[in-house]
């Protein structure tokens, strides 16, 4: 998000200095105060992993734009978003275009409300897959929700889909670190991705590509995200800079999450 | 390294700005200018890869010191490093120790003087390693260099291992990445780990614990690396307001990498 917020301001002439809180609402605080009183143009305020929060008043003395950040109160911000509904639907309309009708989900039960403890991508996920699926008379055959989306759970929950005996045509991981236990688990047992099971994931996390066969997942568009970030943010301080008293309202940029298709989805039509 | 820059300057009392070059020289001139400009108390120049360059003039001008750099001019800097002389003799202590005598390298020549084309990490693990194996009389039986440190690498070179037919008890892999590809080769081959081969490594990155077995590991100390140059940054900082024109010479602050024991080292005494 970094690089494409500093490549995007570059182009316009704009200079990118980042502070780093770790999730500490104080630092926080205190960041802003510096970045104000240091007269920056503006500010985006953003956070790695998709969620809903409330905004600090420090950030409405200057132009803001939210990049990954859901506010939680009514708060007129630009959001700059990733498109995950789009990206679950898109996957679902992989798996049912390639023939695969036993499906299970890994990381997420069956009810968006939900989904997920923290982070929107989970319910966003889901809720966009389930409508496909819905759509194309597909029923799940299982569920698995989890907190923690790391490999050891893709591997527990995946050895558990083997172990109730049930059908597998394919896996859909939510995260790729969900999917790097689902290999481990497969692997394990001699099940064959793609040949046997089916696996498909999001993110496109640096392993993604190494993983053996290479894991087919929609890419979490960092890059663009960022990109699309500072171009908001400049067309708000340059917009603001030559203000005539209406602005037009706050939008919410969706980036989509791009396919990148490897070799762990067979095509079994 | 930020991370760890921001816990040791919130301790005391000061603020952590952060640009990001992506290594672009021009940019990294700008970005200095910027912060001169904006009258920051000084400067850690930092890079995520160890290597050796020539430091641009515009960071004279104010107290700052080098992360994970080493001046190619005789510069009078700060330097904080990491100590790979001292992890890779721990390494092969390490395999010495628990008894591994037909031990290969996976990454790098048997010659630190052409180890690596960029970063000084793989001369200086190197340097270590033969250091301890020849005081232990042991001989390494080969020796694979590569450029790029990536999991296809470490899979074309542990299968050529294989292929060999040479006895293998130990790969010394000069980072996770190639460990994870030599994980891959010997799990296609179905050659156990630990059981029947010792793979260790360095970096300690995310995907090392989850691994299976875990990978035994050598941690860059990104955190503690991110703390000592904050630290280092703010006592030049300190001692210049209170100067009396007599400043100790500049150090290099080694900092150590530390063990991460998991399941890939067997004991074989």
């Amino acid at each position: 998000m970094i690089r494409g917020a500093i490549e995007a301001a570059r182009a316009r002439g704009y200079m990118v200095l980042v502070g780093e809180t770790g999730g500490d609402a104080h630092l926080e605080r205190d960041l802003l105060d510096a970045m104000f009183d240091r007269q920056v143009d503006g500010v985006v305020l953003a956070t790695m992993m998709t969620h809903a929060r409330a905004i600090p008043v420090e950030a409405t003395r200057m132009p803001t734009v939210l990049l990954n950040i859901e506010p939680t109160d009514d708060a007129d911000y630009v959001r700059v978003l990733p498109d995950e509904v789009a990206a679950g639907a898109a996957a679902a309309r992989l798996l049912v275009d390639t023939g695969h009708r036993r499906i299970h989900l890994i990381g997420v039960g069956d009810d968006p409300a939900n989904a997920h403890p923290f982070g929107l991508a989970a319910a966003q996920r889901l809720s966009g897959a389930l409508s496909v699926f819905a759509e194309a008379g597909r029923q799940i055959v299982s569920a698995r929700p989890t907190v923690q989306w790391l490999p050891p759970e893709g591997f527990r929950l995946v050895s558990e889909v083997l172990d109730s005996g049930a059908e597998v045509d394919a896996l859909l991981c939510f995260n790729d670190r969900l999917a790097m236990g689902a290999y481990q688990a497969l692997q394990e047992r001699g099940v064959r991705v793609p040949e046997d099971v089916s696996v498909l994931s999001f993110d496109d996390t640096s392993f993604a590509r190494w993983l053996r066969p290479g894991l087919t997942t929609f890419a979490f568009p960092q890059r663009a995200l960022g990109r699309a970030a500072a171009d908001e943010l400049i067309d708000l301080i340059e917009r603001g800079a030559a203000a005539d008293g209406s602005s037009p309202p706050p939008v919410a940029h969706l980036v989509p999450l791009p396919l990148r298709m490897r070799a762990s989805v067979a095509d079994r039509t």
